[in-house]
C-alpha cells in the first residue's frame, strides 16, 4: 500500500490538523514532500470539516459558517517542480473513508449562499446518501440508485504572490460593484476563520489577511467541481511556486454537471490515491493557462438519457442575451417539473439533479438572443420507467418520504 | 422507400418552392399532411438555401444576407394533433443529398452576425468539408477526420398566435434596449425576405410582417443546434396549433457543442426520414414546456478526450458572475491556443471546435463568482497524438494549408 | 458521389451479371480496377441472388439451392497490389438498396444445411425484417426493434493457386472422413452452378471445376460473418495475387454473434462504399496470416444486457471437452427458454438471437472439462422489461403472430 | 461498513480456516448465515491459497498442487432460500486486500495442467502485476497499463446430492474415455487435499470422497471465469439446497476472455462486498438452468480495438468442424505473432492476452466447415501505437525484460 502522507481523524477538528488548510496562499508551508514518480495517499475531511451530520435535520446546512470552507489536505511539495512546469497528477483511486460510508447533499438558505435555484428553494434542506460499494441510495430520495462517479471537487496548486494579488484585486473590486448583495458577489479574504496549515504567528496572520478563499475555481483549477475529474483521470496543472504545492479536498461520491445544489454534490470525507510527474516547462510548451485533463476509462456507463432543453428566457419571461446560465436553469426547472409528475417532491427532484451523473451541455451559444442548454437525465438510475408514453406517467415514487427542511430562524 | 413528401431542387431558388418557408407563423399553410404512425421523408436546403458554395473563397460567407435564413421544409400537418398534445418525432435517418456530398463551416464577419469568438476572428472565413460515407475531412483543415453526428439544427412546430405575439414582444423590446448594437441583440420580423411557403397576397404579407425570425431557439424548439438531436433520436414536441405544423431544416453533418462558429456546424443540404406519433394531452401530463428528447443509440463513440477548463474571468481579466458563456469561451480559447502548438492556425483550430463532436459541459455554476465550463476534445479524430508529453508537442500538422478569408469591403 | 463501379439489377439473374461471381479462384477476371486512395461503390445482391422473397412463406428457404451461393461483387483489381501486401479497406458506408428496404432471416431445413440449433429447429422457417431508416422491425417477430449493425458478411481477396489447392485438398479430405453425412462436413467444388464472373469457355470451366465454394471463412477472410466488421471499420487483408482481387457480398442489416440461424443474419441486397490503400509487404512486417481490423466508431450502443451462460455439457447431458461450440449452444438454448416465458415462440426467440446485436463471448476455455460461453442479450431492443423480478415475467409479447414454416416435402 | 462475515489471514494456511472450503458438496456446513436484503463482506484467499508468491521465479507455478484448488469463502446460508429459487447476488464491490496489492499470472507446465496454448508454451512461466489504484502494471511485461475489470472467477451455490451425483458420474465416465491423458480430461474427487470447511470426522471424509472438484464451471455457475461478472454486476443463481450455500473465491484483478493462460487471470487475494435477495420459485418462472446476470455499469471503457480473426483450421493445417476453440486459438496465435513485431516476447504477448480486458467473440459458427472467432485487443492499454501503418511497426517495447521461466525438473 502506498504511504498515507496525510491522515485525518474525523473526530478531531480540522483546525487541529496542521496538514490541512482552507485558504490559497504561496506561503502556506508544505505539509509533506514527494518526488516525481511517487505514489501516495492523502486523506481528506469533507469540505465542511465534519460540520454536516448524518441525521434527519437540515439545521446544520442552515447554520454552517461558509467562511470556514474548504478544508484541504496539503500542500504537497513536489521536488524539482518549478514555476512554468506542468504537474501531472494521476488520480489512481478515490474513495470514502471506511468509517464514514455516507455523504450529504443540501440546499443552502438563500441567506447563506443559496444555490442555482435559490429563488425556488430558498430554505435549507438536506438529504443523506448511503454508500453500498459502488452504488448510493438515500433514505430521503426514494426509487433512485446509481453508481458513484467519485471525484475531488477541489484540487490545484498554490498561487504565486502575483497571481494571488490578481485574484484578490479582481474579486474585491467585483464585490465593490454591489457591496450589499446577499449572497455577496464573491468572498474576500477573511482572517478570523483562516486555517493556514502549519503556519504560526506572523506568517499565519499574513495568510489569514491575504489568503484567497477557496470557493471559486480559478486559473490554477481549485474548486472546479468537474464531475469528470474522476478517479482514473489524469490532470495537468500549472505550477506557480517552487514545489508546486498540490492540495486536494471536497470529495464527491457523485455529482451532476453544475453542482447545482451547491451544498453540494454528494459530499464526503475520504482519501485520494495519486501519482505525480512533471512536464518541465510545460505551460509554455503547450500554451496552458488553466488545467487540462484526460477523463477516466472507468466511469458509470449510463447511456439512455431523457434530455431537457432550456433557453435563455428566464422563468419570469425575461429575455437574456445568450446566457447559458439562464438556459441551463430553465432546463433544470423543466426536469424538476417533469419528475414531479411521477410523485417526487420538487426538492427531491432538485436533489437528484445535483447528485446523479447528470450531464449539462452547452448546446447552442450563437443563435441570438437565445442560448440553448440541455440537461441529460440518465433513465437507468430510476427503478421505474420515466420515459413519456401515451398512457401518461405512473405514480411510482414511494410517498411519505420527505427531505428535511430547516427554516431560517 | 417511404414517400418523399417534400422535394428540393438545389438548382432552384428556395423562394420558388412552396413547401419551404423561412419564418414562424401560425398561418403558414401546411405543405403536406400525414397521419400518426406515418413514415415519410422531407428533403431540405442547407440553411442559406444554397448561397454558400463549394469553393475556396469566403466572399459568400461575408456577403450572405442573414435575413433570408433559415429555409425550412414544411410545415407538415399531422392529422388529429391538437394544442396541448406532444408530437413524438422519430428521426429514423438523416443524410446529405446524393448530389451534394459536402458541407461548409464559416465564421461571419463581425459586421454580419459574428460568432462566439468574433472579437478574435472578426473577418469572414470558410472551410469546406467533404463527406466520405460516414466520415468527413476538409481540404482547408488538415490531419483531422471524424464520423458525422448527423442532425437537424432546426426542428419544431408552428407557434399559435399568442406564443408568436409573446416572442415578438419579448425580442423587439429587447432590441430596444440597445437599438444600435452591431450585431443586433435580436432579429425582428422583416417582410422583405420572408418566404411564407404557399401563402399568397394578404396572407403572405401578414406572415412577412409578423413572422418570427428563425434564428433563436424558443419554447417550441426551433433552432436549438443540439448536436445530440441526431439521427436515431426521438423527440417530444409541444403542439400549439391544430395539425402541429412540423418543420425542419438546417441539417448538420457534424457540430461541436455550442455551434461556436455560428456559420455554423458542417452545414449541408439533405433529407430527413421521420415517423410521427401523438401523446394526447402530453404537455400537461408530463409538465412539458420545451421539447424533450431521447438520444440516438447510434452516434460516434469517441471516448478518449482532452478536456479544457475555462472560468468566468474573460480574456481581458475581467470578472463575470457565474457566467457560463464567458467560461466556455475561455475553455475554447484555451483549446485553440493548445492546438496551435501542433501547427494549426488559430482559424483551423476554431473550425475544429465548431465542427467536430466536441462536448461542452456546464461543470460548475455555483462557486461564486466563477462558473466553470469544460470543452471536451476527442483525441481520436486527429491522425497524430495530441496528448501532452514530457517531450513537448510534435509539429505534425501539414503546413501551407489555409482557410479562405475574405476581408470586409 | 463516388463512382458505382459495379451495379446490380435485382430483377436480373446474378448469372447474367459479369461483375458477379460465386466461387473463389485466382483466374476470375477482375471486374474493375481502382488505384490506392480511390473511393468507390459496389452494389451487391443478397447472398442468394434474390431467391428469398419478401412474403409469408418459408418455401424459398426450404428449397434454395445452396450450391449457388454466395453471389459476390468483384473482383476489384487494385493497381500496384502484390502478393505479401496488406490491402487496407475502409468501409466508409454500407446500406440497403433503395428499392429493397427489407431483409430476411431463416432457418434451413436440416436436410438443406441446417444451422446451429438444427436438432431443435429441423424445418425451414423465415422472418421478414423491414428497415425504418437506422432501425428494423419484423411482422413475424413482435415487440422488438433495434438499430442495424450493418456489415458485409463476406469480404476478401482472391487466393493464389497454392492457397486454393490447399483449401480444396483440406476440405475434400475432410469430407471424405464422413462422406455420407447430411448436411455434409464441407462443400467441394461444384461446376454446375458456378458463376465465374466474366470468364468464358475453358477458363470458366476451369473455375467451375476448381473454384472453392464461398461458404466457409478461410485464411483470406471470406465468409467470416463478423458482425463487427461494420460500416466505419477498417480492414487489413492479405494479398495473394497481383491486383489483390477484392470481392464483397452477403450484406447484413444486423446479426448476432455466431449468425446462429445460418440463413442467416438479416440478409439484404445493398451497396458498399469503400476506399482502398496498400501497406507494401505488410504481411511480413506485421506477421499477418488472417485479416485484422479496427471496428467502427459508429455502432449501436446498447449497454444494458441480460447475459446467459452455457457450459460444454450438451442438452442431452453429454460431456464435451472444452468445446465452446457446445457451450455457446447451451447459452443460446437457455436464452430461448427464457424468452418463451414472456410469450415468444421458440422460433421467434431463435430469430431474435440470430438477428439482434447479440454478443457471444468465449468466457472460459481452460477449466477442464467445461468451456464456458456467454450470450449477451441487449435488453433495450424490447419494448417491455425482460429483466427478472420477484413478481415473475409479464406476458407482454403480442400473441397470434407466427413465423412462416415450410415442412420438408 | 457492512460486517465482514468471513476473514482470511494470508499468513495462515487456508486449511486452518473453517470458513474456507475447496470442494462442492451439499453437506459442507454453512460458514455463516444472512437474510435476504443483507449486505456483507467476505474476504478470500487467492485461488491457490497463497502458494504463488510475489517473486521472480516460476518454480511455484511449476510445482503447485492443483488438487488443492480453489479455496473458496463460504458457504453462506441465506435464510428462506429453497430449492428452485433464484438467489440474486449484487456484487456491490470487489477489491484486493490492502496488504496484498499485487496479483499473478502464469502458464502451467504442460505436465501440470497446461493451458490453452500449452503446445506453444509447454513450460511454467509467471508474471507479477502490481496494483496502482484502479490500474495495473507488471515488472515482467513492459509498456502496458490498464484499468482492472475486477471480478470473482468462481462463485455459485452448493449442489444438491442429485446434481453432485450427476457431475461425478459425468466426469468420471469422461475421464475413463482417455484414462492416461496428460493433463487428464477432468479431475475426479480426491480426498487427500480436500478442505471440507468446518466439517469433521465422517462428514469430512464423505465430502472428501464425494466432493466435486472446483475446476470446471457447471450448472450452478462455479468456476466460470467470466470477466464481465465484475463488481457492480447482478447475478441470478439457481438454488439447489435449503439456504442456498453461496461460496466465492478466485478473485481476478483483470482477465481476458477465455482466461487462456489458465494460471490464470491476474489472480489475487481480496474481498467481495455483496447483497443477496431471493426470487421465490424463480428457476421455473424464468426457465433458468444456468445462472444469468446483468453486467456492471462501471467497467473499463476501452473502445479502440485491433481485432484478430481465427478459423477452425489449426496451426498445423488440420481441418476441424465448426470448432470455436480451435478458431479462437488461431486468433490468439495471430495476435501473439503480431505483438512480437513490436518487440514483445511471445510469452509476454500471451500474458497480455490472458490478463488485459481482451474480448473473445464467437463470430461465426455455421459456415461449414470453419468456425470463425475474433480476439479484440484494446489499443489504448499500450503506451505506443500498435496499429498497422505503411511504415511498419516501431520497436517500442523495452528490451531486456523477461518473464520468469522454470523448466520442469
Amino acid at each position: 500500500m502506498p504511504e498515507t502522507l496525510i491522515k485525518v481523524d474525523l473526530k478531531q477538528s480540522p483546525y487541529e490538523n496542521e496538514k490541512i488548510h482552507n485558504r490559497w496562499h504561496p506561503d502556506i508551508p508544505m505539509a509533506t514532500w514527494v518526488k516525481p514518480g511517487d505514489e501516495f495517499i492523502l486523506e481528506t475531511y469533507d469540505w465542511t470539516g465534519g460540520y454536516i451530520q448524518n441525521n434527519d435535520s437540515a439545521d446544520d446546512v442552515r447554520d454552517v459558517d461558509l467562511s470556514t470552507v474548504h478544508f484541504l489536505s496539503g500542500p504537497v511539495g513536489v521536488k524539482g517542480a518549478e514555476p512554468g512546469d506542468l504537474l501531472v497528477v494521476e488520480l489512481l483511486d478515490v474513495g470514502a473513508k471506511d468509517d464514514s460510508l455516507w455523504g450529504f447533499n443540501g440546499f443552502f438558505s438563500k441567506k447563506n449562499g443559496g444555490g442555482f435555484l435559490t429563488e425556488h428553494f430558498p430554505q435549507a434542506q438536506k438529504s443523506i446518501w448511503d454508500f453500498h460499494g459502488l452504488f448510493t441510495t438515500s433514505r430521503h430520495v426514494p426509487n433512485v440508485k446509481f453508481a458513484g462517479l467519485i471525484h475531488p471537487g477541489l484540487i490545484g496548486c498554490l498561487p504565486d504572490p502575483k497571481m494571488l494579488a490578481m485574484w484578490n484585486e479582481r474579486e474585491v473590486d467585483f464585490i465593490a460593484t454591489q457591496p450589499d448583495r446577499v449572497p455577496p458577489l464573491a468572498n474576500p479574504p477573511f482572517a478570523k476563520t483562516s486555517h493556514p496549515g502549519s503556519a504560526k504567528g506572523e506568517l499565519a496572520a499574513k495568510i489569514g489577511a491575504e489568503g484567497a478563499r477557496t470557493v471559486p475555481p480559478r486559473e490554477h483549477g481549485g474548486n472546479c467541481d468537474i464531475k469528470d475529474l474522476s478517479r482514473g483521470s489524469k490532470i495537468y496543472f500549472p505550477v506557480y511556486v517552487d514545489g508546486a504545492g498540490l492540495s486536494v479536498g471536497d470529495l464527491h461520491f457523485s455529482q451532476g454537471d453544475g453542482e447545482i445544489t451547491f451544498c453540494g454534490a454528494i459530499e464526503m470525507a475520504g482519501w485520494v490515491h495519486m501519482k505525480v510527474e512533471l512536464i518541465k516547462g510545460g505551460m509554455a510548451k503547450y500554451g496552458v493557462k488553466n488545467p487540462i485533463f484526460k477523463p477516466s476509462p472507468i466511469t458509470p456507463q449510463y447511456n439512455d438519457y431523457l434530455i431537457f432543453e432550456g433557453i435563455s428566457v428566464d422563468e419570469y419571461g425575461k429575455q437574456h442575451y445568450l446566457d447559458v446560465h439562464v438556459a441551463y436553469r430553465q432546463a433544470c426547472l423543466n426536469a424538476i417539473e417533469y419528475l414531479t409528475k411521477f410523485g417526487y417532491s420538487k426538492a427531491q427532484a432538485y436533489a437528484i439533479l445535483g447528485t446523479a451523473p447528470v450531464q449539462g451541455h452547452i448546446s447552442g451559444v450563437v443563435d441570438i438572443p437565445n442560448a440553448c442548454a440541455t440537461l441529460w437525465l440518465p433513465t437507468q438510475i430510476f427503478d421505474f420507467d420515466i420515459r413519456p408514453t401515451a398512457s401518461g406517467p405512473i405514480q411510482a415514487v414511494k410517498q411519505g418520504i420527505e427531505m428535511p427542511l430547516s427554516p431560517d430562524l
